[in-house]
């Protein structure tokens, strides 16, 4: 978009404030106008988007001036990366500058001895993986978007994805972090050690805090060694108690890398929208997918283990792929349906009679509705994805989402469950944070929230009110 | 010791505070004058104790109305549990009560399903390890100290030890945590899951948080499987570019477990002070013990790989505990002459040049000492050891302590390195400290710690002053 553009492009911003902003960016990296509405919403499409302006750093000094800029200037600013959120944390409402980070995508650094790669924050995860894989290293958390997410917005959302079980979020791999806090000031912390008992993790405060406490512009990120070939493995599950049992013995064989369930309902949507035969002659209700490391576990053991079940045990990649599509296309399968959607986690002990009330509360707010289940069983992590039947009429479904959060909430409260496994508070999650969370600690958030952000121009109205 | 005792020992208490402190606690469990003294130091002898008292909580209510106690009273708080710090973060000075978690060291909760064990603070990590081996499973974070070492201490020091380079650090094994902030409210943190992103991390916050913040009552620890059995190396090693040389080569055979080195200073003292032969028929400068899980890495492929090093390859448990008694009985071998110790980190590429320079700079303070090198080279760890010639006198060699605290923070400096890196600050680091902390984050360590203990009564004088 051209400067001339910029000029007739409208804008919610003073003049003034504009012709300052104009001043910290080339005029090329600030968008005003309908330009800048898909830099303000996320895969959520929680707010209606209304920016004032999207601006693009390219320099971690021009988000320190933006930063004083936005304080003299009383204008909120929102960090946006991939925008691949689910809960809206980087939606923009009325009078919000977003600060996207695409064009701060630099590899600034890369230690092969250590094991230690230092990145913009609007570095794509997927261009991480292989720059690292390129060099004999990995980079371990891995999760759908990856085409698009940037790791900035993975440090914001503390992301995980599938392999959590052995590698745990990316808070465990953020070696360092260089971010800018709402004063303006520069936080350069960790000396991207493992060890570095140096007083209070700042560095882990930030990590999953949503772009409310600092914009993060540079992250030092561990590696680890590249993944061995895997075995994998689709077991047919009889009912949840038999999961828990099979997962229980899967987990004496040896450290597994996943260990992922989904639904009858969800293999049948992959399978008919794409054209798959189903795995077993037989249909079981859930199906569970584990992933071992090859090495240290003979394929026949693992067979053997599973003898008397319904198995595969992948012997080629192309079974590999098919057992992994099963579970990596359900969310595109059923996204044209525009599921009601909800991200938990609770006690793998708890797991069974959890789902049994979730399923039982949701379906008495609409006994029409139906489910797909699917998601992390290595970390009581769920997925509830809530479909209206054929008959309904969108709106009718739409206004049960309210209900569905209430019963949710209600229910994660009996089994000191999480309201927000991976996806994060943002905006659509902040009603049922205080439901979860004790006041002592509400207060504690808000404020460490004004330690790093007194005037509360970071992100507000995510994670919480003002 | 009995109540008439109690009567007539000495404390700097008001007679009404006494007499309030003494209506929280059963008589038995306050204990004044010198018989409290022992509760008042660690390892490190860093303060002369003078605490007013010593009490021993058995309920996380006696340590909330001991918080409202001490801030009606100001009268600061400390800490303490198996004491066995080597910072000073559990040294109580003039007028300070200890907070003793001995008595409070019941397994409370054991959850085989999901690998979870709550424990009150006041358990030690052998007396946990063991339990959980026995229901197998495995409590992963390992150090010297763990017959007396508490879980409380390792979660507000953010314990390390010796098979990091693995499992990490304590923190990423607390599942979850209870705690009584510097207010007197109780914060039950998190829901003993993987994945839990409902905001800012006050966990994290409070793991090596040194008692500063608040006091924990209880924790919730994520358990693995049970270790496997271990291959052990022990490799000769010519000079610092071949150590981190063999490192880079080792680890790409499988994952460690462990990369410990020693210098052959620290292998005389200790094969001469018990009697062990040296490990091969050469002296190196430094020698480097690595570990590998037996599954997956065959024996004849390690001793392959090293091929043309002088090398031991465990054959047996005898073989084993020997190679790890020359890393193990390190301190202890050296406890008696007193040395001068820290306990600092870097990046293993940085690792040739910073130990270069920092045995220049020691030797630079006075040329007349010895070095006694060793720590976890895998996690770029170093615990530095100097001991005075054999002809110094011992106020000769304590006045350069200072000096040299100066010299490492110098150099930490130049390095990004931390100057403490497993031990934590506690008040023998807290004046190295802002040298290696911007202003901003010193500032916000201060507005954090106002946020949990506004009154200053928690464990004041440590990591920072006021």
């Amino acid at each position: 978009m051209s400067a001339i553009n910029k000029q007739v492009a409208t804008s919610s911003l003073a003049d003034q404030s504009l012709a300052s902003l104009m001043a910290i960016f080339d005029s090329r990296d600030v968008v005003l106008g309908d330009d800048a509405l898909p830099y303000a919403v996320d895969e959520s499409r929680a707010l209606t988007p209304q920016p004032s302006a999207v601006v693009f750093p390219r320099t971690h000094e021009q988000v320190v001036d933006l930063m004083h800029w936005a304080r003299s200037n009383k204008v909120p600013l929102v960090p946006s990366g991939g925008r691949t959120g689910l809960s809206g944390g980087a939606c923009a409402g009325a009078n919000e500058v977003v600060v996207s980070m695409e064009k701060m995508n630099r590899i600034l650094d890369f230690d092969p001895i250590s094991g230690l790669v230092r990145v913009e924050a609007g570095v794509v995860l997927e261009t991480l993986q292989e720059y690292c894989t390129e060099r004999g290293w990995y980079y371990p958390v891995d999760y759908a978007s990856k085409g698009s997410a940037q790791m900035g917005g993975a440090v914001a959302t503390n992301a995980g994805g599938i392999r959590v079980l052995k590698f745990g979020m990316t808070r465990d791999w953020v070696a360092g972090i260089k971010a800018v806090d709402g004063t303006g000031e520069t936080l350069d912390i960790d000396r991207c050690l493992v060890k570095d008992n140096s007083g209070y993790s700042v560095k882990d405060l930030l990590v999953g805090s949503e772009g409310t406490l600092a914009i993060v512009t540079e992250i030092t990120f561990r590696l680890t060694r590249p993944l061995e070939h895997q075995h994998t493995l689709l077991v047919g599950i009889h009912d949840l108690d038999h999961m828990v049992d099979v997962f229980g013995k899967a987990r004496n064989l040896a450290q597994m890398n996943a260990a992922e369930f989904f639904s009858e309902s969800a293999v049948r949507v992959v399978t008919e929208l794409h054209g798959l035969k189903s795995p077993f002659h037989e249909h079981y209700p859930f199906y569970l997918l584990l992933e071992y490391d090859e090495a240290g576990l003979d394929i026949d053991t693992l067979a053997e283990v599973f003898d008397g079940l319904d198995v595969i045990v992948s012997r080629n990649e192309k079974q590999k792929e098919y057992i992994w599509s099963l579970r990596e296309w359900i969310s595109s399968s059923i996204n044209a349906q525009k599921p009601y959607k909800n991200d938990v986690a609770c006690r793998i002990s708890h797991i069974k009679e959890w789902l049994h009330d979730l399923e039982s509360g949701l379906n008495a707010v609409n006994p029409a509705v139906n489910f797909i289940w699917f998601g992390h069983l290595g970390d009581g992590n769920v997925h509830i994805n809530v479909l209206p039947s054929p008959d309904m009429a969108r709106v009718a479904f739409d206004v049960l989402h309210e209900r569905f959060d209430q019963v949710i909430s209600e229910i994660a409260s009996q089994y000191h469950a999480t309201i927000s496994a991976e996806h994060g508070v943002g905006v659509l999650k902040k009603d049922m944070l205080p439901g979860m969370l004790s006041d002592a600690e509400m207060t504690i958030y808000r404020k460490i929230k004004r330690v790093f952000d007194p005037d509360g121009i970071l992100n507000p109205g995510k994670l919480f009110d003002g």
